[in-house]
């Protein structure tokens, strides 16, 4: 498929809470041509991650957000269509943070060639891409799995969550997975391998997560906030640690939720366990990512490891899917299809 | 002084909020003998900590809770007046974790001679006991200063802020500390070598702290909890490491404050600065006894740790100074000077 235009989302407003469409524009401009030293791809898959929410807000953090007007930033696998870069060759499959339009212009850096032989391409944007490296560097850096230690993984059933419960098995923990639904829930724990999955829209989810670790919690995998880490704080054990990834229940609050103000009983436990929070990016770790991709293959290879993908069909779906995806509403790994895929 | 009767002071009632007296009972018993393998000893300088308060209660921690009926527990400098055991003499001056009492019978386990050539032996409560390793293991090992960086250190006057602080200036970093009044912030300032000292008691307290960490805050030492933690929260840099070893503004708290509730503040700032929380105490870091002992004393033999000891007279007195402790009544180390000291 070639397009006479290139669509670009571009980010038209900040969201005030939950984005809605009008906080995207898309726009279509010529298909770019390539100077000395740049090369052309064509947008494949087009990774949505909750990481974008933060991107659309103002607010300082670890990276800069997105400047109004600016196309949505975001990792993609695309195919080389233009190239006057010694490096790349029309027809190479690559990786690259290209976002949210059909065709990019890049001068090389920070692009990878894949290898379609070695795994489906799309898998570069979850299990063995920035998902699947932010679950196997935070949880062995910073999770720090032992034999027989209960680790409990938030948002279960989705890219990071999902790889981080495989690798807590492999290493020998007990693994309690929470997910949105009683479907994905089943998903965890008859295909992931979890030892169990709890529905945190369950009314007695508390209680039904005490249930589920008997031993109490040595490692909590914050990917969500909220309710879910509120239920786990009672059930710490000494020197438990809490890998803070994300907060995707949060992304979308528009101010502090009611009190009492627990910081005070989450501060008790952290004392008296001892407990270790920690936050982190997967970039804070950019030295394991050789390491990474050779033992998560491998895994993948061995069946160790499993992933589940969730396709949209077209790039002008993209806000819509993000806006989804911040709810729960996918199932696996949230991938755009934004064109199609000559390796398949 | 030798006493006929050997008074202790008992746990009475588990408090309900702030202790008061009638949690506490002074009883009186005969002065207890040694049988083989024990050793008895009269006590000389009796430690009062934040810790105890929570000893006091029944709730699950690092330490067992103090028993209804039984002594308060607490470290002491206490005197060999009776010894059947071989390693002690009558004479010896010893560190036990002895309690509130005029004498203790021990089996010698956890006893520690003191030599009183070395350092005043009061010292062995304070800065070159848990409270000085407390600061040197919780600083080197969680708070991890390095050159330039800017330390912000709660209860700086206390005894373990009041070291957490001296080492962070040797280790080259910009000293901020948080103290209780303009009294204690000038000792802080002028005796300790503290770049600032706040108040924060200050109605302005936030902004000025604010004010005084231009280039934002990449350690902060938690020994208080509440307010102030809450005022260093947007201060936070990239990495910032916050070592929790005391929550005293805590301890007597009945329930929890009003809201909102301020935990996805908190989590929020844990994933985009990437903080580290961290509780402990200092028998986590048991094995760097010898190193803290060695390096210690030859700080303050250069002078550059200084201490200050809060001496209160009278065992009868203890239950009252525990009571304005956790006030922040003291001024430096709180001591009861149980009986006289042979050394000075």
């Amino acid at each position: 498929m070639t397009r006479k235009t290139n669509r670009r989302i571009l980010l038209a407003a900040r969201p005030d809470g939950a984005p809605k469409e009008s906080d995207f524009e898309l726009v279509e401009t010529p298909v770019p041509a390539p100077d000395d030293g740049e090369v052309v791809t064509r947008t494949i898959y087009l990774s949505l991650d909750p990481y974008m929410r933060g991107r659309m807000n103002a607010a300082k953090s670890y990276a800069e957000p997105v400047g109004i007007g600016d196309v949505m930033t975001g990792g993609a696998v695309g195919q080389v269509v233009a190239s006057k870069h010694p490096k790349f060759t029309g027809g190479d499959i690559v990786f690259g943070q290209t976002g949210w339009q059909d065709y990019a212009l890049s001068n090389g850096k920070g692009l990878r060639k894949l290898d379609s032989a070695k795994a489906p391409i799309s898998t570069a944007l979850g299990v063995l891409g920035m998902p699947g490296m932010t679950a196997y560097t935070g949880l062995l850096n910073i999770g720090q799995p032992k034999e027989g230690e209960t680790l409990v993984v938030a948002a279960a059933s989705g890219a990071v969550g999902s790889a981080v419960g495989q690798i807590g098995k492999i290493k020998g923990c007990r693994v309690i997975g929470v997910a949105g639904s009683p479907e994905k829930c089943k998903f965890v724990i008859d295909d992931l391998g979890f030892d169990d999955c709890l529905d945190h829209r369950d009314p007695d989810f508390a209680e039904k997560l005490a249930g589920a670790c008997p031993e109490g919690v040595d490692i909590y995998w914050e990917n969500v906030g909220g309710a879910v880490f509120e239920a786990v704080l009672p059930l710490f054990n000494f020197f438990a640690r809490v890998p803070v990834c994300g907060l995707i229940a949060q992304y979308n609050a528009t101010g502090a939720p009611e009190g009492p103000n627990k910081i005070p009983l989450l501060m008790r436990s952290v004392l008296s366990n001892r407990l270790r929070i920690q936050g982190f990016i997967v970039w804070d770790f950019a030295a394991q990512e050789r390491e990474f991709q050779q033992v998560m293959s491998a895994w993948i290879r061995e069946g160790r490891v499993k992933y589940r993908e969730d396709f949209v069909d077209g790039l002008e779906n993209a806000p819509k899917a993000l806006m989804g995806l911040l709810k729960g509403k996918n199932f696996g790994k949230l991938v755009i299809r934004v064109s199609s895929d000559p390796t398949q």
